[in-house]
């Protein structure tokens, strides 16, 4: 990037998407956040292997679409960064993907009953959850996804859309930006809670239909009051 | 008004509400509330388009009762504030308006499940929510209510009631004060989460009985406990 | 009391009750909590009317059985307080008594679902729970309890028992001391949400029999642990 | 142990321990953590009688797995300290314990219902769990494990798992280390949580099989996230 400063901003948002997501409890100790480098679509900006809330600009690294660091410097990586260059790879469109063990959608990845949107800020999951299994790619260790072989499975089992639900593990996330895919992953979360609820009253529901589906408005105004919660945080 | 400290007391309360609501977790990143002029009952004062718990007095404009900015001053508007300038011209006797996503409410807003009262502090609840899908008004854009057309088609369904839910989105909530708007805000969420837990039970349950409601007490007294919350947050 | 201090210490145990109830979100911006004179015990000391989180020292005055301020200087009293005096009459072995809106009581208190221990830290829930609807005793202000009749029909239904449930509105928990009551209507609220999930596995329950019920060890390093996760609060 | 350093990083583990599980509301007032000695397999360490949150380096006593106290210096001792003396006895791989009222579990332990992995970061729960039931090994107070023989009887309970359920009172964690046994203790919480709302879908559930459970990766990275969040409160 000619512009090194520009690069940093992109750096600043991915950190702040980190702890916006670990204080809103979608992200725990393991989760992870990441962007298609602004400048080289074949390269993507990960953490070094480290909690969400503790990231740091000074932790994220630059990795190729096999998910090789550049200059790995002796940091820790990630076991599933896989997951991340796969979805880069099979999904020109996405620039953010997110991968959380998000607690209120572990429920819907055990059982065969759909994650779909009852709520209008969830509306991403109008079009459905791509359902994924690792199981089905080839255990390695445990249901972790550890190699470029179930990434790119786990691509698959997302195809067009912005949400794959992972068996046992948590889901995938991805938007055309930073800013979108945070508001995803935390969405994700919170319409899985509503409609638990929702399940247990048995009576017939309205889900979201297309025609109803819109993107989100006033994203600006959502991060400049997610990133003001965790701004003391933040900072270096 | 002649005396501009009382307009100013009225606006440190509409900010002191916008984070009282965003603190319980009533409102997310996109609700918002608003007050009818005190002394021009064809008017009403709301944030520009900004994040409750950041809305500071400053931010605070004024409407007519077509949600026309009286001066603008190029800020950024609410879309839906149409759902407030048509409720103050359908109800003389409301002073107070909040739309929010309240999260326990969305599950009765996507079911046939009612809405009613069984705690004395939701008593308002006793006389049923008015129901409310923006389809039925024609879609605009997704489910958000950007028109006075669908704004008024809104009050219509909220009738003279203090909370109509909205389908898939969230719900509309008044008072003749903003004190009552922000309690009853608040006491709806309360009141859907114990009566989703309710409801568990499968058993009979015993609703208020319309003679059983009143008025609440002491809200004075609740409005200095939720305001000394957000006390450090809530000043410029 | 011959030694102030004494009674100073009893004012600031009921004042940090006040804040723990509040802050573990058993007592809302309504509750109240009350303790037995300890020289007197025709007498009892209770807040003026205030937000329990707010209580302090000086706001605490002293009632007769009657619920009759002894020297009101003009201060605001709450309305319920009949629930006092009332218990504080019937029960001569218990000094402290807490009224609450306990949220996850509500369901149980308008179902006939009992309320019965799961938990050995409310093993004073193994004798049962008492119930009480306000209208059996004749309403004056909706579900609220107002008059020294209404309070003695409440001690009635309480009975030799810890825990009453009030129908739409709480509960009333009682003990031989404040650390005791606060104890109880703390682990009230506790038990009542493990037993609503409880009940939706559809499976028997074993329930906490007589002979394995027992005074709570420790209550003063409870006391300690939540008193210090209020202190920078309860400090005037 | 001849480097004194050494059994100070021991402690001072042992004592962040006890903060996180306080602070991820695993630990209340009551429960209690422990590591074997480091060069001493036949003695263990444990707080004096305290609450998790308020543990402190100067509060960690040592015991011999009869649970005496190798030197009380007249501090209080836990009533359940059997529990720990027993499982050290029982379980020589077993090097930190965990019991608690982990409010999650508690449905479990009163029904037939069990409680599995759904999750893969409750790997060690694919296992199953031990149940115990005190009454079984004879009360002697109330619910609470007070003797070396129903502290034995749990430790049979418990067998080569990892997690023992305690009828109406909680359970029994262990670790070869302190960072497992804490990992292990807060996602019994959490898989309980996640399998109760599974449950409530009465649907088929794909619970974690054998080959597919494996021990948590980078445990380092998440004892620092938790640590950083309990920091301030941890240190003396």
């Amino acid at each position: 990037m000619s512009d090194p400063s520009a690069l940093d901003a992109v750096v600043d948002d991915l950190v702040v998407a980190n702890h916006i997501l670990a204080q809103q409890g979608v992200l725990d100790a393991w989760g992870h956040v990441s962007v298609r480098h602004p400048k080289n679509p074949d390269r993507y900006l990960l953490s070094r292997s480290r909690a969400p809330a503790l990231v740091m600009a000074g932790d994220i690294m630059e990795f190729d679409l096999d998910s090789n660091p550049i200059d790995a410097k002796g940091r820790g990586l990630f076991l599933e960064r896989f997951i991340h260059g796969e979805t880069y790879r099979a999904r020109p469109d996405v620039n953010a993907v997110v991968h959380s063990h998000s607690p209120a959608v572990i429920p819907f990845s055990v059982t065969d009953q759909p994650l779909r949107a009852i709520l209008h800020n969830a509306a991403f999951l109008a079009e459905g959850c791509g359902c994924f299994d690792v199981r089905d790619a080839g255990l390695t260790q445990g249901l972790l996804i550890t190699t470029n072989r179930q990434g790119a499975a786990l691509a698959r089992a997302l195809g067009q859309r912005s949400v794959a639900l992972i068996r046992g593990h948590g889901n995938l996330v991805v938007g055309e930006d930073i800013q979108r895919a945070t508001h995803r992953a935390l969405y994700t979360e919170i319409n899985a809670r509503q409609l638990a609820v929702t399940l247990s009253f048995g009576r017939p529901i309205k889900y979201l239909e297309p025609d109803e589906a819109q993107d989100p408005k006033r994203l600006a105004d959502a991060w400049e009051v997610w990133k003001a919660a965790v701004e003391d945080v933040s900072r270096p």
